[in-house]
C-alpha cells in the first residue's frame, strides 16, 4: 500500500514530510516574533545564539512580502495569521512599543500563546500585569512582562539588594546611552532635521555612592544630557539650543549641552544605540559600622540586541513553566534563575555555583 | 470557673502565657541559629534588621552558659536540645564550617527542620546537595545550601550572564579581601606568631576584561597576595618569607608580597574581615560586532556579616517555599527572587520593577 505524503522543501533540509520537524529539532523551543523592528531583529539574532531555540516565524502588520528576515527557512506572516499557528509556536515574543502596541497585543496574544514582552512604562506596569494575568489565566498560558534590563535585570538587582541589605539606599544611574524618547523630542523642535541624545551619569555622583557616602542626589546631580543636533540651513541655532535646554520634563531639570553637527557626522559617529548604567545598593550591617556596596553595571554596544537576548532567555523560562502547568502573568521577580539556562540543575551546580 | 495558666516573664513583655507568642509576632519567621561563630553572630545581627524575622534560639556545642548573645529574650541551648524545639522554629541556619560541620549537620538537621547553610567547598557541592536532598525529601522539609556570595550571589550572576549572553566569557575576581585559609596557612610556618593575608585582584586585568578584550588570564595575572606577618623575636625572616612565597597551592602560583609587622600593628590595622570581588560576563550579540559587559561587584566591610545577611534573606524564602508544600534541597539557582523579599508581589511590581 502506498501512502500519500505532502512534501515540503527548503534549502537546508531538501524534501521532507510537510509539517514534520527533524528529530534533532523536536525539542527546540519554537519562538514566534511579533513585530520586526530593532527588538524583533535582535530577537532573531539571539535565537541563532541559542541552540535549543528556533524561529517559528515573524508576524508583521506590514505587507509580509516587504519584510526581509535573516533566518534561512523561516517565514514572514501577516499579523492576522498568528492565530492559525497555534500548534507551531511555543512562545511569542511581542516586540512592539510600550505606548500603544503592547498594552493591546500582549493580553490579546496571551489568549492563544505563552508570551514575553519588554513593556517598560513603569507607572503602567500594575495595569498591564492585571490585563495579561487575566488573559493568560483564562487560556492557561504563561505571560512574562517587562523583560529586558530596566525593567528587567536592573529591577532584579534592586530586589536582591533590598532583600539582602534592608538597611540601605538604592541608586540607579543610566548611561552613557542613547535615549530614543529624548532624541525624538529634539527632532520635534522647529528647524531640527535630526538629533541624537545621550544620557550620561555624573561620574562624581557615582563615585560618591560607590564610596558609601549615601548622598541625597537631585535629578541634576545624577545625570547630564548631551544633544547632537542637525539643524536646517539658516536656522536660528541660539533659539533651537534654548528651546531644547528649557524643554520641561525632558531637559529643563538637567545640565544639557547642545552640539550642532552635520548629517554626515551624525550618521558616521552616532549611528549606534549604546546604553547601560549602574544599580548600586549601599547598606550597612551589624551595629552600622560595616558598610557594603553591591554594584551591578551594564555597558552595552546595542541596547536593542541586549534587550532581545534577555527576552529569549525568558522565553526559555516561559516554555518550561508552561510545561510544568504554570499559568498567568509573571515578571522577572517570579522566575527562578535556573529556568533561564539550557543547562540542567546538575550541570549548573557543578559548574556555575 | 478559674483556669490555671502557666506564666512566663521576660524584660520586654513582662508576664505572659507560657509558650504564647504576642499577636504582632505571630507571623514572624522563627529562625534558629546553629553554631555561634562569626557567621552565627552575623545572622543574629541580620535578624534584627528584618522585622518579619525573630531569633528562636542559638544552639551550640559549647557550654550554653558560656555563650553570651546580644538578643534580649532569646536563649542559648545545647546542640542536643535542637530536636526538642521542633514546634518553635521555622528555619535553622547552620553556621558551621564547610570542612567537617556542614556535611554532617545540614543533612542531619534537615530531618527535623527547614535548613539553610553556606557550604562553600565548590567541588563537594553535588555530594552535599544529594545528602541534604535525600534527608529533606524524606522529612518533607526545604533545604537551601551554598548560600552567601560565592557560592551565592556570584553564582547567580554567572548564571544570568551565561543565559543572557551565551556567546561570551566569564571572569571572577576576588578581593581585595581577607582569606582566612591563606592566613591560617601562614600561621603554620615555623616562627610565625600571627598573620593576615589579602587576596587582591590585578587592576589591569580587571580593566582589560571591562574593556571587552576577553584576555586569557593565568592565575598569576588575575590576583596577587599580600601577607602581613608577625614573627617570633629573632626568627629568620628571610626563611619565613621564602617558605610563604613558595608554598604550593597557596602562594607559589601568585606574585606574593610579605610584610613583617608587629602584633600591635596587626591588631590595629588588620582586624577587619573585608572582602568582595567582581563577576564579569563579556559577550557579543548580532553578527559579533556588538559587545556587552555585565559586571557585578561587591565591596564588603565584613565578609561574615554580609554572608549572614544573604542567609537570612534565603531563610525567608525557605519558610515560604515550605508553606507552599515544597520540599527537598535547593540552591540560589532554584529560588525565584520575589521569595527573598518581605514585600508583596504588588509592592515589588509597583516600586522595584
Amino acid at each position: 500500500m502506498e501512502e500519500s505524503v505532502k512534501l515540503s522543501w527548503n534549502k537546508s533540509r531538501g524534501y521532507f514530510p510537510a509539517g514534520r520537524r527533524r528529530f534533532k529539532d523536536m525539542n527546540k523551543i519554537r519562538i514566534g516574533i511579533v513585530g520586526y523592528g530593532n527588538i524583533g531583529r535582535g530577537v532573531e539574532a539571539a535565537i541563532k545564539q541559542n541552540e535549543d531555540c528556533e524561529l517559528a516565524g515573524v508576524f508583521t502588520r506590514r505587507d509580509p512580502a516587504s519584510v526581509k528576515i535573516s533566518t534561512e527557512g523561516a517565514k514572514v506572516y501577516a499579523y492576522d495569521e498568528l492565530a492559525s499557528k497555534k500548534d507551531d509556536i511555543d512562545v511569542c515574543i511581542i516586540c512592539g512599543g510600550s505606548a500603544t502596541d503592547l498594552p493591546k497585543q500582549t493580553p490579546e496574544i496571551a489568549k492563544l500563546f505563552n508570551v514575553i514582552d519588554s513593556f517598560d512604562t513603569h507607572a503602567r506596569i500594575p495595569e498591564h500585569f492585571a490585563n495579561v494575568d487575566a488573559a493568560a489565566k483564562e487560556s492557561g498560558h504563561v505571560g512574562i512582562i517587562s523583560v529586558g534590563w530596566d525593567p528587567g535585570l536592573f529591577s532584579l538587582n534592586r530586589l536582591y539588594g533590598n532583600a539582602i541589605l534592608p538597611q540601605g539606599k538604592d541608586y540607579t544611574f543610566w548611561g552613557r546611552g542613547v535615549s530614543q524618547g529624548h532624541s525624538d523630542a529634539i527632532r520635534r523642535v522647529e528647524g531640527v532635521l535630526d538629533a541624537r541624545q545621550y544620557t550620561v551619569p555624573v561620574e562624581s555622583a557615582v563615585e560618591a555612592v560607590r564610596n558609601g557616602e549615601n548622598p541625597d542626589l537631585t535629578t541634576r546631580q545624577k545625570h547630564t544630557r548631551e544633544c547632537f543636533v542637525v539643524a536646517e540651513e539658516g536656522a536660528d541655532l541660539a533659539r533651537i539650543e534654548s528651546e531644547i535646554k528649557n524643554m520641561p520634563n525632558y531637559f529643563a531639570d538637567y545640565d544639557t549641552t547642545v552640539t550642532f553637527i552635520t548629517q554626515e557626522e551624525l550618521d558616521k559617529n552616532h549611528k549606534g544605540i549604546p546604553h547601560g548604567g549602574f544599580v548600586i545598593r549601599s547598606g550597612e550591617t551589624g551595629d552600622g559600622t560595616n558598610k557594603h556596596i553591591i554594584e551591578y553595571r551594564l555597558k552595552l554596544d546595542s541596547n536593542p540586541e541586549f534587550t532581545s537576548s534577555v527576552l529569549v532567555a525568558y522565553a526559555r523560562a516561559a516554555k518550561r513553566l508552561a510545561d510544568e502547568g504554570a499559568c498567568g502573568c509573571k515578571t522577572v521577580f517570579d522566575i527562578a534563575p535556573a529556568y533561564l539556562s539550557p543547562k540542567s540543575g546538575e550541570e549548573l551546580r557543578a559548574h556555575l555555583l
